[in-house]
């Protein structure tokens, strides 16, 4: 028996007018509150900082899935770009337009709009289900899912499994489940040679001579061929830089800059190591600071994953690609405590101008997400 | 026969004494002409933009031996770290001290005494002597000696050697003669790639690494080991800068500044040709900008470069070694004319503060100048 699904686009468009480009949260995570109270979900707003976020949950058993997600967003850019006003949720040929329409406003409607039609057919569905909603996804995420996360864990509310319905499908809707991520981490080098004249070479020594020779070592071959899951690690030198206008001063010292997005053969502590070691391979000076802002993660195959690969075989008809390539998200911070893995709507718009989504392909998410949530609790 | 030589101390200290800073001359010229005329010189005061420049020239006839030189001097930099006035000319302890003492006042005072000897025993000295003394040499050398020179070419005045009285010796007086210096140029790269996100290089084409990878190219083999009279050809990497902050950004274009010192297996033409076939193998779009200071050039063993090592081996009982090291100077220009050398007093304190030379070396050069007119006219 299945009657008219809950359709997403209204509580899309709600969402889509509050222009809570991060920090701001410009009533977006109210409106979203005012949706899941009276499906029974005790809600919690958590602010960290200049950050709000919403932790909603219904039921207190086990199992707990856990909708992970962000109602920030990035700045629209320039007004020109844009056909509509960003923050308007036109409707235009079937297609919604908006900041946010796919990352990830479009998802959470899509995820409330399944969990509505869910709980009207199952009243006295088993476990729990939570939203873990943050308003700093699109910043630093200092004061989002990862606060939000220890908060939960204090009081014993670590879920089961968790989705994170950022829009990870490339062509077509479930093409993708997101299994994982490669980490990335950024490496500034300084390295120090002797100050000199180019026509004494032999009494100086060149850092940028020195430094062409350790990015040579580590660009000139692949760092691996991947792995099961994972696309190869890769290796970008993103900066480089000394600064001398003298064109026969040989300089004293030269910076790089470098970023490493890498799979499960690593971590940033061994590839640290790998820049020390070509670094090393000098025998000069130097100082490197790291900074990683997420290590590589993966959920492997199990049951939470078996979970959405028939939950897309059913609304689809196919598949899912088990996949990890892509930069970041907050499922990095998730992946420590629990399964998690991400589906959602095509993102070849996200922090485009003229963000959109078709509204069909929201209604087909949200059915998507309800055959989600029966095969978790299956 | 000989007479107490010339002392050169008293006009040495008289042009140091002149604050002739490029492109000031602070009437140092004039002091010079004042010490010509009376040997018998003619004197013609040249000037080309700001740069005030004097050929002097004695005699009419055959052979031509022209001494050349510049009255013009680098600043003295701060003020503090020097213990005399920099233009006082100061003796202390049997040296003199002031900016130009070495490079190269001291040579011109010496010069001038030498001749002076030599003119008073050879009153009908055979030949003609002149002196090509210009004040644009430690500044950009474009309204100085090359224009002298063209000057001289319009007249017919083309010396059939010449010799530049730079500070050339190494550890003592006469070790060395000049006989050639070796090229420099300077080469601005511009290569271009694919702006784009380091964590999907491969949509991207980062121009760092091919650059990385052309100058590892350039830097890994030494170009070549040295030629007869030549130290190895160097060539450096003074610059590399891409201007970019933003570590998960792959830039769009790199830039890299390299200047080469080269011997006489190069040409700037034949280098620039080796740095576009190391560029080309990239095939990246790429813009390269040279300039040549001065080709490499060398005075073969001959006539000329035997009367100076008859005159060094007379004053010092050794003979010099032949030598093509080190930085540029007008010798550069002159060879495109006649035979050129180099032979002047110790210059390890040039362009340094507390510049200084040693009254006796400053009088043993002036005897060494006076056997090298003597062995050039023998
Ligand atoms: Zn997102
Ligand atoms: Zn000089």
């Amino acid at each position: 028996m299945r009657n008219t699904p809950t359709d997403p686009l209204p509580l899309a468009q709600a969402l889509i007018r509050c222009p809570s480009v991060t920090p701001a949260d410009a009533g977006a995570l109210g409106v979203l509150e005012a949706a899941l109270r009276p499906l029974g979900f005790t809600c919690h707003r958590l602010r960290f900082g200049e950050i709000e976020n919403l932790y909603a949950r219904r039921g207190s058993t086990g199992p707990h899935l856990c909708f992970a997600g962000h109602t920030d967003v990035v700045p629209p850019g320039p007004a020109e770009g844009w056909r509509d006003d960003p923050f308007s949720g036109a409707v235009r040929d079937g297609v919604l337009y908006g900041r946010g329409a796919c990352d990830m406003k479009g998802g959470i409607a899509a995820f409330v709009a399944g969990l509505t039609d869910y709980l009207a057919a199952n009243p006295d569905a088993p476990g729990s289900i939570s939203l873990l909603i943050t308003g700093d996804e699109e910043g630093p995420a200092r004061d989002g899912t990862v606060k939000v996360l220890d908060w939960m864990a204090g009081r014993g509310e670590i879920p089961d499994m968790a989705l994170v319905g950022e829009p990870t499908s490339r062509v077509k809707l479930g093409d993708i489940v997101k299994v994982g991520r490669r980490g990335s981490m950024t490496a500034w080098i300084t390295l120090f040679g002797t100050q000199g004249h180019s026509a004494y070479p032999q009494r100086a020594d060149n850092p940028i001579h020195r430094l062409v020779r350790v990015l040579h070592r580590l660009t000139a071959q692949p760092i691996d061929t991947g792995s099961q899951f994972f696309e190869a690690t890769t290796l970008q030198v993103t900066g480089f830089d000394v600064g001398n206008a003298a064109n026969n001063v040989i300089p004293g010292e030269a910076r790089a800059m470098l970023n490493i997005r890498f799979n499960d053969l690593h971590t940033s502590a061994s590839l640290t190591e790998m820049l020390h070691a070509a670094l090393r391979a000098e025998e000069a000076r130097y100082e490197m600071r790291v900074e990683c802002s997420g290590e590589s993660f993966l959920t492997q195959p199990g049951p939470f994953v078996d979970a959405l690969r028939r939950a897309v075989l059913r609304a689809t008809g196919a598949e899912p690609a088990l996949d990890t390539g892509g930069g970041t998200s907050d499922a990095r911070f998730i992946a420590r405590h629990c399964p998690v893995a991400e589906l959602g709507a095509v993102g070849s718009t996200m922090h485009k101008a003229d963000e959109c989504v078709p509204v069909a392909e929201l209604r087909d998410l949200a059915g998507l997400y309800r055959m989600v949530i029966e095969e978790a609790f299956a």
